[in-house]
């Protein structure tokens, strides 16, 4: 019996772990579960699972939850705490980690240091916080197990091979529903295009970074941090088929990869069930009559994926400012406000304007953050300025 | 260090095994070699390796090398019981069995009961023996490290995940130089043109089993009993490409798959360093640019993939039926006698003539295989009759 605390669990992974969990049978229990400000939905689950402990973000929001659900015997709890008290609650065996953003981070040091295993479907706190995590000597790589499929891929390849065995990885890429546009074709782009992923079924943010190449970039971050690698190790390449999800290539010049259909409860259930593997709801993959691509990523016209690349290599706070200002130029994108090939001449200009903090704190962290969202505005104030 | 004993050493994994021990150093020494009846080749490997023992199955070619080597202080024995010293050789922690054919089976025993690691390249003892082996208790999987690139790719994919845990393998073929032949066509196939095999240089006769998809029927039959699995849970997959060696689908839908260039001297060295992976020689293999396709192998036309599936259905001394036909058919294509859709029609003859002895013995089965030998000739005789 495993228990399982869920933190996110309303968003589009939050969802499927909780199929991936009921379909398992009575080897797992939920026994708590955490939501930003989705009361409604987060009320239903509560209902259906009756977890031991439930917290909503929003204070507001956790008030209505915790009417919604008080003829049950469930502590709610609102806040920063709630989600701290989800990720170290007591019996539990996995923290699963499906926030969005950089709220993921507090929560993930919290259990680290409650010495729970966690399931991590949150990129953005090893993208932020990978340095500082290992600076605290929390990085133990035994007890973050990967949610990401590319990095459930990479996991599943490595399996008890050491770091030193490792030669490179590739980390493979769909490409994205604009694969392959020119230049002048990518400033045209609708948000609605955008949101269309030839392949994967994902959140809105995630799937405008997938058009970007930002996703892609951010997992070069968060691979380097999950496997210990480093940057010049990792290859992307595209994929357009979506069936290998990643691949590790040895010192001996073997090469590892890990396939299987497009379907994020493949590696959720991967984490929850490891080291064993167990009868699943994914959709086998018949390789017959298949045919699978490899292709060089265009970094021309996906320059922000280089822009990953450079705020790594920079390190310290600069990956904060990288993400930070991504996700206030998708937000400016989503709402028709800047053109697709805006994100990365925000993100750029954000990122040249960042004076670096080497060792940093949490602190400075959400700092460089909040900095990088302000002046990501002020950029995109300029352009839209300039675009009317 | 490791102390290894590589029997068949003369030909081509033999020699290839040298090349791999030389390149890795001073952590591996050989200390007996033998082979069949090249005592010029064992003599030069001798004068080079300095070993403490060498055979030759041949009486007379272990006199001259014995001769040829007096100058030095190695320990020189003929016939099988040169074989069978050398696979329980004192000291030695690796026995590499590549040898050709079921002359591999008793030195493998030997080297079994002996509590040896071994490397086997020598299909054939599996083919023939994997049967007897488990029910002597034998078939310790522990210790039989597979060298031939597909079973070292489902090893390598396979990791340490459990039997019950593998819904099925893909034993991946590259369809041999005839792939997309009719069946008129395959009837007019000359021995040269079926020598050159597209991706890997091989010995000759497992070049022409590679042409007729034997040798991919006899993999079947050895993974089968190197990985405990049922003939139902092994697909044959073509992939012309030779890069995928081999998949493993387990029962979460996720796939493992092998890739690498196609250079036997990559399973050799896996199985020689493994749990631990070292530089080698291998060149490695550069994804960009590339394309893998996957189709179904042509059953009508390349009939020996079923007769090897039906062998191993039936059990017994079926399999060493098989593959005694097998051996002798060949040997007529190679000598311009029969031609290479006469290869199928013999085995054929032959296994439905045969009487399976289901619990046989060693001696069954080098009886069976000798019968099919023998009724293989009478089967050709009548066809090159019907040819003149």
């Amino acid at each position: 019996m495993k228990n399982i605390a869920l933190l996110g669990s309303t968003g589009s992974i939050g969802r499927q772990t909780l199929e991936v969990i009921n379909s398992l049978g009575s080897d797992f229990k939920v026994v708590a579960l955490t939501a930003g400000r989705n009361d409604l939905d987060l009320a239903a689950q509560v209902k259906r699972i009756k977890p031991e402990f439930a917290a909503l973000a929003d204070p507001e929001a956790a008030d209505r939850l915790a009417a919604a659900v008080s003829d049950l015997n469930i502590a709610v709890e609102s806040g920063d705490e709630g989600q701290l008290k989800a990720a170290t609650w007591p019996g539990v065996d996995i923290v699963v980690m499906a926030q969005v953003g950089f709220s993921g981070f507090q929560p993930l040091v919290a259990a680290l240091r409650a010495g729970k295993t966690i399931a991590l479907a949150n990129k953005e706190s090893l993208v932020i916080g990978g340095d500082l995590l290992e600076r605290l000597g929390l990085l133990d790589r035994s007890k973050i197990l990967p949610v990401d499929s590319e990095h459930s891929a990479l996991w599943q390849s490595i399996g008890s091979a050491k770091t030193e065995e490792i030669a490179r990885i590739y980390l493979t890429a769909s490409g994205g529903p604009f694969y392959g546009y020119s230049a002048e074709q990518l400033k045209q782009v609708k948000p609605a295009q955008a949101l269309k992923h030839p392949n994967w079924e994902m959140g809105s943010k995630i799937t405008i970074d997938s058009a970007t190449m930002m996703n892609k970039g951010l997992e070069v971050i968060e691979a380097k941090w999950l496997f210990g690698l480093e940057l010049e190790q990792i290859e992307v390449i595209v994929h357009r088929q979506s069936i290998i999800h990643s691949m590790v290539e040895y010192i001996d010049g073997s090469i590892i990869a890990q396939l299987g259909s497009p379907d994020m409860r493949a590696p959720i259930q991967y984490a929850l069930t490891y080291p064993e593997r167990k009868h699943g709801l994914v959709e086998r993959y018949n390789p017959f009559d298949s045919q699978l691509t490899f292709e060089y990523p265009d970094r021309l016209n996906f320059p922000c994926l280089d822009l990953a690349f450079r705020a790594a290599k920079i390190g310290g706070t600069m990956p904060a400012v990288l993400n930070g200002a991504n996700e206030k130029a998708v937000e400016y994108f989503l709402s028709g406000d800047i053109k697709f090939t805006d994100i990365p001449e925000v993100i750029n200009s954000v990122m040249t304007m960042h004076s670096t903090i080497r060792n940093y704190s949490i602190e400075d962290a959400v700092a460089a953050d909040g900095w990088a969202r302000q002046i990501a505005e002020e950029v995109i104030a300029g352009l839209t300025g300039r675009m009317n």
